[in-house]
């Protein structure tokens, strides 16, 4: 269970070490996810070209992989940098991008699973299922999107890969395939802004980088996403003023907004 | 003639189908071209592998071509995937950023024009001209580049290529080229903020997937783009602030909006 | 040394012109620079296939080579237009982002800097040092990364390349290997927004292409910056909207703000 202490000091953690995250992401997302994890108080690099992958991971402290807008050279680039940051032992989290819209992209996904062998998988409960239903779970799973619907597909991900998945939907689900956190903490808005999951993806990374629990790691970057978007929600009604508040609020958040929302919803 | 109600309901469509739109698009308007489709209620996917074209265009409600940042892999996958969408039965909308600027931006815009035939070309004045003059004229067309001057050598290349073609500028001319409809909507600001424009080919395919009436779909497009532009502009008068407010316009614009700035121009 | 009447002139010449900026740049930063220049008065064009290279350099005013999402085509690309540039006459701004942090970085920014042989330089204190200390300056310089220790090895890589070499820190220090010209201005908000440096650079590109003296337009470009950065600081206290601020500011500036924050700091 994810502690509010524990929360606030690995926070301040991640604003003193302003760890390096290595993001081979979008393009629709690079802009937003850089800034997110500067108004964080990490630091971002954006790097894919397979001529610089193991000393890009070499100089980070977590890398994401995320698939959102894929291509062959891409692919490539994503499985060396996460066997090197396997190898180097610091955390790789998978954003599964559009999994189960088309084939490419739930093939990708499970190839990166099972070569690379994420820490975390963090994604929406679609994408979960179509995973886990690409050969990561034993039963059928529901096909409806919702995070609870995933959440038992999730489970089975989560032991048959080893690695913690993050559901995020209205309710976020954190599982490590024994048991279920759940994070109630968001707003409405952040579904209203492209890219919000990918950073909750990146900002994961960043939380993972200063706590070796992964399951409090990937509990406490959805409770910071979701208080900062509750933050925004007060300054803002609609998704472009919103957007800017968002990025304000991840700067300014600290312990007594954190304290104020925990578990709040909506 | 587009009508006041039908752009209303069709806003309203927009809204209740969430259309999954593919925008095979350039890098500069990626993050912007699918907020903007968020905020109006639109569902957007950024993707342009080869290998996922197909699968992606047979989720899709829509599809746009815009050729901002070319290299000769996208080329080839707005190819599949225009061909994919046309079989399909969805609406193409090829937006031909920089046709006149190099041969190879004119010369891929008539190549997708002659082999994918899409369903609407939306451009600026110099664009549409350079494409109308590279094939798709039978006379010389004044090289000016207002929305004005550029409205004849549209007609003729909406009439050769079988395209509806919808030129932004001051005013907006759409024309199947059997006659022009202008539309008066718009604010200066947003020629002061990149992708507009390449939001506006995004947002007609978004009218386009609700409404078969493609000179109509391409009218409303225009009259929302520009609506939500004065609504920005009573809010903001400088680029960054406006283009924040305009995001929040497109999520909030609603048939009081729309009555009110009716065919105002400014 | 800088004059005030003269960078409120070159701002003048700017807006009057609207420079062509070819931009072969990072994808992270496509959209905001693109956003810079367009606030600021210049006109932005992206563009990256060899196909196109010499035509868009034949339109431009300036070229800004920036290296920071790099792969092999792209590297092709900037070699191409460099030369282009060159031989037309026009001035080619290099960006070496992340120089120092992988070799492949630090060896493409050497390679082009001696087979294109840029006008100008602008990076940060660890970028102009990594590439000093790469073959462009006979001692060893400091490693630390401030403006002012890598100001010695700056005006070696100066004298060496040919180039004028623009470090960005708090204080900024321009320097064609014959003493250095310190910029004052700006705001601490400009780095916790990704793509500042970078936007810097592009605006470099802007005052080159209208001032023929480039250690004065490198100086006017990073006292609009920072000017810009300065009442945008005034408006706003976080990342997110202090960015919208800034872009506001760009298209605000005009001499009086540029007297009233003359070499003033924070």
């Amino acid at each position: 269970m994810t502690d509010q202490k524990q929360t606030i000091e690995d926070l301040k953690k991640v604003r003193e070490q302003a760890p390096l995250i290595h993001n081979i992401t979008n393009y629709v997302v690079m802009n937003s996810t850089a800034n997110a994890l500067i108004s964080l108080g990490a630091s971002p690099v954006m790097a894919h070209a397979v001529e610089e992958m193991e000393d890009m991971v070499g100089l980070a402290s977590a890398l994401v992989i995320n698939i959102g807008t894929l291509s062959e050279k891409w692919i490539e680039a994503m499985h060396i940098a996460g066997k090197a940051a396997k190898k180097k032992g610091i955390p790789v989290i998978l954003d599964p991008v559009g999994a189960g819209a088309t084939a490419y992209r739930t093939n990708t996904s499970k190839s990166l699973i099972d070569e690379v062998k994420p820490d975390i998988i963090r994604g929406n409960g679609s994408e979960i299922m179509a995973i886990a239903q690409a050969g990561f779970t034993t039963k059928g799973v529901d096909s409806t999107a919702s995070a609870e619907s995933a959440s038992e597909g999730a489970q089975e991900l989560a032991r048959l890969s080893g690695a913690v998945v993050s559901i995020s939907g209205k309710t976020d689900h954190i599982t490590d395939g024994r048991g279920i956190t759940k994070i109630k903490n968001g707003h409405h808005l952040l579904g209203k802004v492209t890219g919000t999951g990918c950073a909750s993806s990146a900002i994961t990374a960043a939380f993972a980088s200063v706590n070796n629990n992964l399951v409090d790691a990937a509990c406490e970057a959805m409770i910071i996403m979701g208080t900062a978007g509750q933050m925004a929600g007060a300054r803002a009604d609609a998704p472009g003023t919103f957007y800017a508040h968002f990025l304000d609020a991840l700067y300014q958040i600290n312990g007594e907004q954190i304290k104020k929302y925990w578990q709040h919803d909506g």
